[in-house]
């Protein structure tokens, strides 16, 4: 598309990389948020929440040459750290290739590198501040209302990109709409989040790999598995974790409602996370004090409206965290948004039809995916066969590498589009399946040969 | 439960039939509308829409004592009548039993019915013209606005029953909250109203079966099956009908996009629905001046909310119209709310818990057959196999009617509940199949004996 103006709504991580990347191809971009101007104000205070970015959200950063600044601030982690109730906890790695990790990093802080990226590209006006309450879709037409003064202003642009998550506003917008279908369905379990600290002073390690003194092995995702909860961990550059715990909202221990003041949650974490009470110094007033939050799973279609608004990453298909691609998936959806505008010279309605064509299947499959590898964690890491199975999955990626491709690899450690790896993996299983018939059947026959060979 | 005041949102079919429900069990109820009070200002005028009401809901309106007088009001339609695009139209009896039939009425006179019915209780209230914006679901409070005035007011009541259909405001409201659990799918199908007038100057007669002039057999549900669209025609009693044509929005023709003029209207209904057109003398205009609809199916969880507010028929699992249950299921809602009701003494909560817990399994049951409905009526009424099918439908109910009952007659002709019926119904596929299985063996058996003994 030649030179337009473009309206993003929403400074989150995947609005700032499309901004970033809107600019740098000669697009004139506004950026309207609701909170405030995070930069310079070392707005990292607060809970520190992260991200495990993978190969997806890395190919995104690169290609807008912002990869290796990312590097420089994240926490390797090659594999999951299983601790069970009781014993030892396991490393299980992610892949039979070392060098594969998922990374951890904290989403202020990546959130701020991207934000700082699109203010430096020319012909970029940000406006914080500012909450969108409506928008003429077919209009291009935005109504704005400052947070501190109540005024309310109309911002027009050749194209509105609602990139404000799971509660967006310009969704809502377009949902007034007849023939907007749309679903939102909340998990019911409930997560909050609690602190290992890092054991001495640890101060930050500027820019480089961390040094602080962490209280377990910082190159892992430590998980928790309860059966039907579960308890994960990721490493901070300053040595501390920050753990969450998953738990059903409603029901017998543990649920969200069964345990409600700290001693309680104190007496339970004793008996079902022993290993790691002595590292949560703060557990109790963590526990009462950290609020519980949702996780919802939103479909939307169509993603565009009057030709000139579309949805990108969580506004149109909000996903629960459990396979870590939130803001992978959204930062690919930035990748397929550009390349189709770049695609379409003039006709901006088909771009963004495009767009959709593009992503909607990967983003229905990843949707799905991040439900079931909730049960993978807080069921099946715990499980013997499971282990088994991830060994037998990289022995057979060492033997053929070309051929067998375990999902979790695909879905991590490539940009595979998503629906394409579950399909691909669907096939492998079927094929894993019959050769182990086939090779139990021959054991079978080995077996009577040898018993007709041995009888007198 | 004891005497309360009930605030009830909608005076359509399901709203008005629970006023009268409750304020018969000596409740003191409310009833708020947005639209005008269509008494007396023989509000009959209008495009008259009909209904198909069958067994469940002459059920609820018997217990209150009002089925007879729709009975008067209605049309018999034992079964379909199906227009194939030459020959003649072939009648499809809906039960092996002539005595059942599915009743056309018009929901304006029934609403009509209804209203006068509840406003006849003592300690009813009415208001219309007032829009209900907005509501406190845990107080019972609910802001309405006055349409005329834009005057603003709060009402108080014990219980607040959002009976205000697909597009709810009470419900809309209740989205607001976290973990509120909600779809929207629209079908890509869309409808226009047409019709096909009386042959003479048809006046209504009064109170009785009618005697008007029909252009087509009257005891009739009529349907021009087209594979992917269809049109219907129900009888009125002024001796028209009212048709309904079913097309795709998108796509090439038919389709409301490809098809826009009254005049390619006309061409189109020449070549395809070819008996129709004599009958139709405003077709053209018709087609060009009446809206396109749309359909959604509505899904929505937990239906109540702070344990004093619930949500009722269309406003809690909107369907489509293609088995005709809407306002039956919604009637089938109101005697489980007011039995639950009944059943507490002082747990409003638990009692709104308890009609949900009743109803939720069959409003999804139902949900789901009349999309699978639309496909039968469209594609499948017009093939041979279909009709063979619902011959050996009849001939095995009327062989062992106690052991087997077609699913369209325990829908329409029975109060098994929805998805009991469902599940009843597929039960008997697997044992038909397992007989026809046995037979086709048994036949092959005595082919072989026969040859066996016929051989030289």
């Amino acid at each position: 598309m030649a030179s337009m103006r473009v309206l993003v709504v929403g400074a989150g991580l995947v609005g700032s990389l499309l901004v970033h990347q809107l600019a740098a191809r000669g697009h004139s971009v506004r950026l309207v948020e609701r909170r405030g101007d995070p930069r310079g104000r070392g707005a990292l205070a607060g809970r520190s929440i992260n991200l495990a970015i993978s190969a997806r959200g890395f190919h995104a950063l690169d290609r807008a040459g912002l990869g290796d600044r990312l590097r420089e601030r994240a926490i390797r982690m090659p594999g999951r750290m299983i601790h069970p109730r009781s014993g030892e906890p396991i490393f299980q790695p992610y892949s039979r290739d070392p060098r594969h990790a998922i990374h951890s990093v904290s989403r202020a802080r990546l959130n701020l590198l991207l934000l700082e990226a699109a203010a430096a590209q020319p012909g970029v006006e940000m406006l914080f501040d500012r909450r969108a309450i409506d928008v003429d879709c077919s209009q291009g037409r935005v109504v704005v209302e400052h947070s501190a003064t109540g005024a309310v202003d109309m911002l027009d642009a050749d194209l509105v990109v609602g990139a404000d998550g799971a509660y967006s506003a310009i969704r809502a917008a377009m949902q007034k709409n007849e023939r907007f279908d749309y679903s939102q369905r909340f998990l019911s379990h409930g997560y909050k989040e609690l602190s290992i600290p890092a054991l001495a002073d640890g101060a930050e390690s500027k820019g480089r790999a961390p040094h602080a003194p962490f209280a377990m092995d910082p190159n892992a995702l430590h998980i928790w598995p309860r059966g039907g909860s579960m308890m994960i961990a990721l490493p901070n550059p300053d040595g501390s974790f920050t753990c969450t715990l998953f738990w059903p909202f409603e029901g017998g221990e543990p649920s969200f409602a069964a345990i409600r003041s700290g001693d309680d949650a104190l007496d339970y974490f004793r008996a079902h996370y022993p290993d790691a009470v002595p590292l949560m110094p703060t557990l109790a007033e963590d526990f009462e004090r950290n609020p519980v939050g949702t996780m919802v799973t939103v479909h939307s279609a169509p993603w565009s409206w009057g030709g000139r608004t579309v949805l990108i990453g969580d506004a149109a298909h909000a996903i629960v965290p459990f396979y870590g691609q939130g803001a992978n998936c959204g930062f690919e959806d930035v990748e397929a948004l550009v390349d189709s505008l770049d695609s379409q010279t003039t006709n901006l309605a088909k771009a963004l039809a495009d767009y959709e064509t593009r992503r909607r299947r990967h983003a229905d499959a990843i949707a799905d995916m991040a439900l079931a590898n909730f049960i993978e964690m807080r069921d099946k890491t715990a499980s013997r066969w499971f282990r088994l199975r991830k060994k037998l999955d990289h022995a057979l990626h060492g033997m053929a590498p070309s051929l067998y491709l375990p999902l979790y690899d695909m879905v991590s450690f490539t940009t595979i589009p998503y629906d394409d790896a579950r399909r691909r993996a669907r096939r492998q299983d079927v094929v894993l399946m019959l050769m182990l018939g086939a090779v139990t059947v021959l054991l079978a026959c080995v077996v009577v040969l040898i018993l007709a060979v041995a009888a007198p």
